[in-house]
């Protein structure tokens, strides 16, 4: 393969995990915040991160531990390819945040090779390479935010490794509130139950499939029940400060909101942009009243996923 | 209200709840077989069972014990109304076979009084007072057989009360295989679980998510991966004699095999009408082998639901 000289950047979208019910099992993308990774094939055939920008120097630059390079050498090594490249990273949103900011690098990067070689994948294979990238991130190789990055919009991620797309129902729009709190993901995982009860079991599964019909059909009332969940926001909720205020203020506009990922970042889904302007402004007053220092994004769901910028 | 002196005659279909992974939240009703129930207004202003055929006797013919009468006089008394009926009742399909049967005579009872008074409630609105029937024969008053039995079609019980009918894909057949052995409802739900796994819920609402979507896209392939039941089938199935042969039987051909509500029935879907009649003769032969007697229906999912005969 020769070495064709140019840089390929790509934009990669956070992602909102769980969408409340769908513990484990969903996630969405949204228009930003994102992370960009340039690519630049080198001769040494070696993958090296030259910069990083916006980590506040928290990542690895070492390419056995960052997650963009790790994410690189699953696709070359499954691809049989040999190639070098120098990688630059500009995290533009806030780490340890739930909004999936290791997945956006993974992704961005998985997406920026399969481009440099001619697209010889489709979208969809890319997946289980990004996911390398979250198994060291993370401890584990889940899909609920590389899939939505890489595909854009709602993604069902079966533990069979089937990746379903969901349809985005018209009008629906995201408020994140990202508090400026940490979060260790230790505690937010110590917290969950290992075990949980057959009827707590019964409603939330109740409530995947409503929400699942509710995105078919566009039924908003609907989406309103099934927006429930019973088993990690009721033990996460506590590391979140004040997430009972932010969640009730919420809901006087929003049809649902709930725990983005493993936390701190607060979710909505509003129908329509007033709806979801009222709503970040609800959250936005209940963090300034208790001083919690907080960044709100407003967003439709990313329909395109990981983009090439030109 | 005037008495019109005229009997009227409903069909209720029998039903499959759960539906493998949407233990306790989804069911579905098939063409056959089903129960009639025959209403004739009397002038005594109470409620007579009158008739019951085909029950070998066992049902209880005191109106306020049996589903039918138990029923009837939940909708005569949220109406308001006052009206005496001679009550008959034909049981066409076998009691205990977790078919639904009691739902079939509850859904009939209430459907007859409502067209009676010249259908002052919608059928969704019905749904409520069948349910009461269930609370008298199971001691819950649970909507995932009564629902798709007044309804047709497959039905989503979310647990706030909101019942969400799912489109039916094309080509959609089921088997039932209801095996001439009795299984007591005590047994069949104490060796229900009271706690599952974490892990155990989130494959059972990544499963019941991805039924919803399948039925909406019509994607067989998915569907065969969301037809898994990980919290009722793995006790109940052991007290289905032969239960893993019958399963394993029913796979070759079918989508998916799990038990018909508590059991003892077997169903499985398949995709079209000769895959269902492979179906069910590999199911029936491992009856067969092991000299266990069975009934097998073969249907399409019934659309109409409980129906006025004319």
């Amino acid at each position: 393969m020769a070495t064709k000289k140019k840089t390929i950047r790509v934009f990669a979208p956070a992602t909102v995990a769980n969408l409340a019910c769908g513990f484990d099992i969903m996630g969405l993308a949204i228009d930003e915040p994102g992370d960009i990774v340039e690519i630049t094939p080198n001769k040494s055939g070696d993958l090296f991160i030259t910069k990083i920008t916006g980590d506040g120097k928290k990542l690895s630059r070492n390419p056995f531990e960052n997650t963009v390079t790790v994410s690189i050498a699953a696709f070359l090594q499954h691809s049989g390819l040999k190639q070098g490249f120098d990688i630059v990273l500009h995290k533009q949103m806030p780490l340890g945040s739930g909004l999936g900011s290791s997945a956006a690098s993974s992704a961005a990067g998985v997406k920026a090779v399969n481009e440099f070689f001619g697209k010889p994948l489709k979208t969809k294979e890319l997946v289980k390479f990004a996911m390398e990238g979250e198994r060291v991130a993370c401890g584990s190789a889940h899909a609920d935010n590389v899939a939505p990055c890489l595909l854009g919009g709602i993604v069902l991620c079966h533990p069979s490794g089937e990746l379903v797309e969901l349809p985005v129902p018209a009008g629906m729009h995201l408020v994140v509130v990202h508090p400026q709190v940490e979060v260790l993901t230790r505690d937010s995982r110590a917290v969950l139950p290992k075990q949980i009860a057959l009827s707590t079991g019964i409603q939330q599964w109740a409530n995947t499939a409503a929400l699942t019909s509710s995105l078919y059909t566009g039924d908003y009332d609907l989406m309103r029940l099934a927006l429930q969940d019973l088993v990690a926001e009721p033990n996460r909720g506590k590391l979140i400060p004040y997430f009972t205020d932010i969640k009730s203020a919420a809901m006087q506009h929003a049809i649902g909101c709930s725990i983005s990922g493993s936390g701190p970042s607060v979710f909505a889904i509003a129908k329509g942009l007033p709806a979801a302007k009222q709503t970040a402004k609800a959250m936005e007053a209940v963090c300034k009243k208790f001083k919690l220092r907080c960044t709100v994004y407003v967003s439709k769901v990313n329909r395109s996923g990981a983009k090439v910028l030109r």
